[in-house]
């Protein structure tokens, strides 16, 4: 038999055994990656370079990447023997540079395919919904004209400046109060050591950036107008950066990258673990955010320069349907000319781990009890002394940390969906591999958190892949024949495309539909004599043929297993205890409405996850996906000063609960395994499965 | 005859011609630098190693070290040779380390004489005065011990420890106003990167190191009550390091070295056009002094655990008979283990140019009109952002300047002096290569600035030096014989010891008694017929013979010139005309008091300078010596916060008046040069000269 050797793709992420021999160009194709190639494999077009990565798996160890990969050919030597400058620029070597189509596997590997090699880009779902934001910016810029100094009024450079900003101040925002005076204006070392200077180069006509009606930032000669900010989101699995400009709020660049630190963990118990072992791992894992971090600013100021449109945000229905969101601004036109010394703050949210990892700071006590956090307050520090390559003088501003498991992105969705200024109670879910729970309204807000684990983002799922073009996104199977249909991302009609695998989405759908059907009982099992040959044992137990070999791009049927159904049900059995815990807490039935955030909310079908019980039984008209309410939060913080405090203040009034571990919670947690959970009346959805029974077991247990 | 080469060596700062061919160690000697040897020069003991150091002169540009000197002889290699391990730990290779008894000078050569091998230790004379200080601390220490975190009580570490600090705060200052609260306080980057770990080992008891009441500084495990700080005078020539016990103000330590600037210019003006002319300028001098700083801390740190006294600092007999200075308070026990980390603050004075290379600001808009500095107002900054290795979130602070020449030295001389408490009008003059003059009272103070060439110093005088052993420090002349006695450093007796040069207080004695003698006439001029071998023609102008050969450890006749004498009248002209300026704004005839600052003004004797019109005519007791007044107020603003905002205050309210440049001014200028000045009555130590009468060509002057 044939050995098999585990690939890992980055960006994509995409993994999977495949066959010893077999080039990369071919085990990417086989994992769903499309590798460039244009000379029919002959070492010659170089199109399918890729990079040999290091890094270091949960389980497996990778050793030296080059025994776990055939020696570099001679062909592939002349390819690069003929191309030094290619080398040069990119500061590559031959041998962690290799033609896909020419280096086989020969032992696990993790290979980084550059932009330039993928054959399909990636659909970026994370992308900032338009809302209005009110601007009340920390930045602000002034145009200052000052008297030269002479004998008679020699004053100092800084003290003149500060001087003419008090008086632009006053002139530009007359009315306002308490409007700072010339000195209590600071100005950042940095920009002191130039000041002489670019005073004269600009014969004491300058432009001055404030921070905080507090501390200088840049001064530079003439007039200018233009300040930048980015929004970032740190997700486990993903890091999405927006470019916003300060002035109008406008999205100019939105970019995203897999979380680079996944090498060292996919969960963030794991990269915790990983911190603890190894006596660099937390420096590894923080360079490589901030590096990533530093990428994807590059990334954003080359889109602009060419003048690219950002991907646009594909809003839901229900973004659409609720009239807490507007319709997009009109964009300005693009092409602006930035730089980084333009970008004067960088706004970060994400989980309590992703927090300490991107400061540095040791995430130890965030992985055993009692789950402590370095720190709750937002941080505030200099650019220069992250290591981020915005202005050297700007500031990095990091939104609160509510506890161990509810993290700074949970306080960027509080002052995005602001449940602490509403009369009704609302129960807003963040879902990634973990999930985020906040109930309350203006009087009260409790929170939690569980572990989901990734099989809602299509991660540990036979053929789970994430949202890409191949990727089955919706599913709905025929009651009498079992038939399914399905459709691809990137193609316009059901039932056709190359299938590559299946995304979150699909997961649900078929999960639903397969318990509509009643190929499911009650309990997620197989129900006995179902005539159907898309019902067959695969080997390892019982499975649902989703879609032939035939109509795939991978030659391989694509199935959904009783263990991708296990997944599932464990999931959503976490989701809904952390919700009636919650509930039990406020004294609630149940909310009034329910807030889906995270990118996942917005793409699941509403109905099915009612369905199977992944979200409570609500009127549907109550439920709202709000897309990556965490990143909005961040962009809302970076544009707004006031929902930095009110953040602040939400984050510090929040009550947190633990998730009990009492026998009573076990036997509440078995019963939400079920189909839907069974501890409760089951409306709102009941008459799309008018044949639905409760299992007689589940309800022996019920009644206990 | 015999080519001379430049020999310049630190960091005594001796510098002269000497025969090429001679060993370095000789030139040392003729130099009047004693280097060790016990091998009777063989190149075996190694104790007068040298390092050969590259620099730039002001006038002659210093090329290739290793073509100034012979080559390495294969002696010297073999002495190294035996001897890696000794290179090794300092750094250093062959040819750049050399022994002094080898290596021949064959051009001009700039030589660093270690510590180690140095054959007498230099008197270190700018030391801190022993004044009673307020303590008003910017650093405080609490001891705080927390309830260890539970899972009902899960607060992030910060918050904990925050909560902590503001309950021992309220205890150990119970009745004070205006505590901090817990969410007023912030904490070190750096610190918090460690916090989590630190209070864990502490077992939730720590001490915290709190900066203005507002930052957290440090967080050590268990209880400690350490904390230093440095107080740093840079002088154009000397730089001067006072550590202290920031709880009792004690100085613990007092370190001094050359400025390592001096290479690029010896006084403030060539040091400015040096970095005009280099575009790395800047960047050399500002690490230059920063080395020499971190050398300072290594060496106070080290003399604390050595245990070793600081030098005593000499009490003048004016600074006794003032009832402003107080006894030295009893020092605690030395012998402290002070680490690097215990200093938390460095609080700077130095001119102005002084200030901008600290800070690496560009010191060019310094050196013309209209003489605009980057900035007056005082600088916070923290350690790691300078380099300075004190605990690296500690804190950097310089007091403000006032004007292009009247730098922060001046605020430190104000807050040490305090002339804006006084009613009576005092005359703060701070005599160094330039000196600052302060006029006023609580009403009005005045100040302008003015160069005095480094002749005070005892520089660019023919055999002036240092104060160092060997040096001449006091000069009498009998008026019959005009026989000199003098009175060498660290000779008990009169006219004892190998003599080497004269220092700077001697040089103004020599002058004064000349004058007094009859050897000088009024303008300065060797008066014709004196009768004595002392006065002669030493082949470039009329000479006074001071020391001969024989008493000599330099074996030549030691003199005073006819171009040193000019020096000194150009020096005391300067100064009398900047006085005058100040007192003519002030509408005064002459000041209440004449306070002299500066290390200078301790050792000159107070008649002699009066004599020939170096300080204005007073009543000698209302004259006082305070020594290194900006030293001192670096001092007192270190442990008294008060006193920065104090420095604030007083440094924006002093009036600055550049000197005039108009013929009448010249005029005046003229006449001060005469002994003593021309202008004004002359009465305090008139009856010194009863022989004295006015120059006719002066008289003539005067009366226009």
């Amino acid at each position: 038999m044939t050995r098999k050797h585990l690939v890992i793709l980055q960006p994509s992420g995409r993994r999977g055994l495949v066959d010893e021999g077999v080039s990369l160009r071919a085990a990417a194709r086989e994992l769903g990656v499309e590798i460039e190639s244009i000379c029919a494999e002959n070492a010659t077009c170089g199109k399918c370079m890729v990079l040999v990565e290091e890094g270091r798996f949960e389980k497996d160890n990778l050793h030296s990447k080059r025994e776990h990969l055939s020696p570099v050919s001679e062909d592939e030597k002349a390819y690069f023997a003929r191309r030094p400058k290619l080398l040069q620029d990119r500061g590559w070597e031959v041998g962690q540079v290799r033609l896909s189509c020419q280096a086989c596997v020969l032992g696990d590997v993790l290979i980084n395919v550059p932009e330039e090699s993928r054959g399909n880009k990636q659909i970026v779902r994370k992308s900032a919904t338009q809302r209005e934001i009110e601007i009340k910016p920390s930045i602000r810029k002034y145009y200052v004209e000052m008297e030269p100094p002479t004998l008679a009024h020699p004053h100092a450079d800084w003290e003149r400046l500060a001087q003419g900003i008090e008086a632009a101040m006053s002139l530009v925002r007359r009315g306002e109060e308490n409007l700072p005076k010339a000195a209590d204006l600071s100005i950042d070392y940095t920009v002191l050591r130039t000041l002489a200077q670019t005073l004269r180069d600009g014969e004491w006509k300058v432009t001055v950036t404030v921070w905080q009606d507090r501390e200088v930032l840049r001064v530079q000669t003439g007039y200018h107008e233009d300040s930048f900010g980015a929004a970032v989101d740190i997700g486990s699995t993903t890091v999405a950066l927006y470019l916003c400009d300060l002035r109008t709020g406008e999205v100019v660049a939105a970019e995203s990258e897999m979380n680079p630190q996944i090498v060292y963990g996919e969960d963030v118990m794991s990269r915790i673990q990983y911190s603890i072992e190894h006596g660099d791992g937390l420096e590894k894992m923080h360079k490589a955010v901030i590096a990533t971090l530093n990428k994807l600013i590059k990334q954003a100021i080359r889109h602009c320069e060419e003048g690219r449109r950002p991907d646009e945000a594909i809003p839901s229905q229900q973004e659409i349907a609720s009239s807490r969101y507007r319709a997009p601004r009109t964009a300005s036109p693009l092409g602006n000319d930035v730089t980084s010394d333009d970008i004067f703050e960088m706004l970060l949210v994400g989980n309590t781990t992703m927090h300490h990892l991107l400061l540095n700071l040791p995430p130890t006590a965030l992985g055993h009890a009692p789950y402590v956090p370095s720190i709750h307050k937002a941080v505030n520090i200099k650019a220069r002394e992250l290591g981020l390559q915005i202005n050297a003088a700007g500031n990095i501003h990091v939104l609160p940390t509510i506890a161990s498991f509810i993290g700074a992105d949970t306080s960027g969705v509080l002052i995005a969906e602001e449940p602490h200024k509403q009369d009704e109670n609302w129960l807003i879910i963040d879902v990634g591999t973990n999930a985020e729970l906040v109930l309350g309204n203006r009087e009260r807000l409790v929170c939690t958190s569980t572990p989901t684990g990734p099989a809602l983002e299509g991660a540990h799922i036979e053929y789970g892949m994430r949202a890409a073009p191949g990727a089955i996104e919706r599913v709905e199977i025929d009651e009498s024949t079992l038939e399914p249909r399905y459709k691809v991302i990137g193609e316009e009609a059901w039932n056709s495309g190359r299938v590559k695998g299946i995304c979150g989405s699909a997961i649900i759908d078929v999960v639903a539909e397969m318990f509509r059907a009643q190929i499911l009982d009650g309990r997620g099992r197989f129900r006995k004599g179902v005539q159907s040959e898309r019902v067959r044992d695969g080997g390892n137990g019982q499975e649902y043929v989703i879609a032939w070999a035939a109509e795939t791009s991978i030659g391989r049927d694509i199935v959904l297993t009783l263990k991708d159904i296990r997944q599932i049900q464990l999931a959503k059995a976490a989701l809904y205890v952390a919700a009636r815990t919650l509930l039990n807490q406020m004294k609630l039935e149940r909310p009034d409405k329910l807030i889906l955030a995270g990118g996942f909310g917005s793409y699941i079908d509403k109905t099915r996850a009612m369905l199977i019980g992944l979200i409570p039984d609500l009127p549907l008209e109550d439920v709202y996906a709000v897309g990556n309410a965490a990143g909005d939060g961040a962009r809302i913080a970076l544009l707004n000063l006031e929902k930095r405090r009110e953040a602040a203040e939400v984050a510090r009034s929040v009550q947190r609960f633990e998730l009990p571990t009492d026998p009573e919670f076990q036997n509440q947690f078995m019963l939400a395994l079920n189909f839907p959970h069974m501890t409760e009346p089951f409306t709102h959805v009941a008459h799309l499965i008018p044949h639905h029974q409760v299992d007689p077991m589940a309800e022996k247990l019920m009644k206990k």
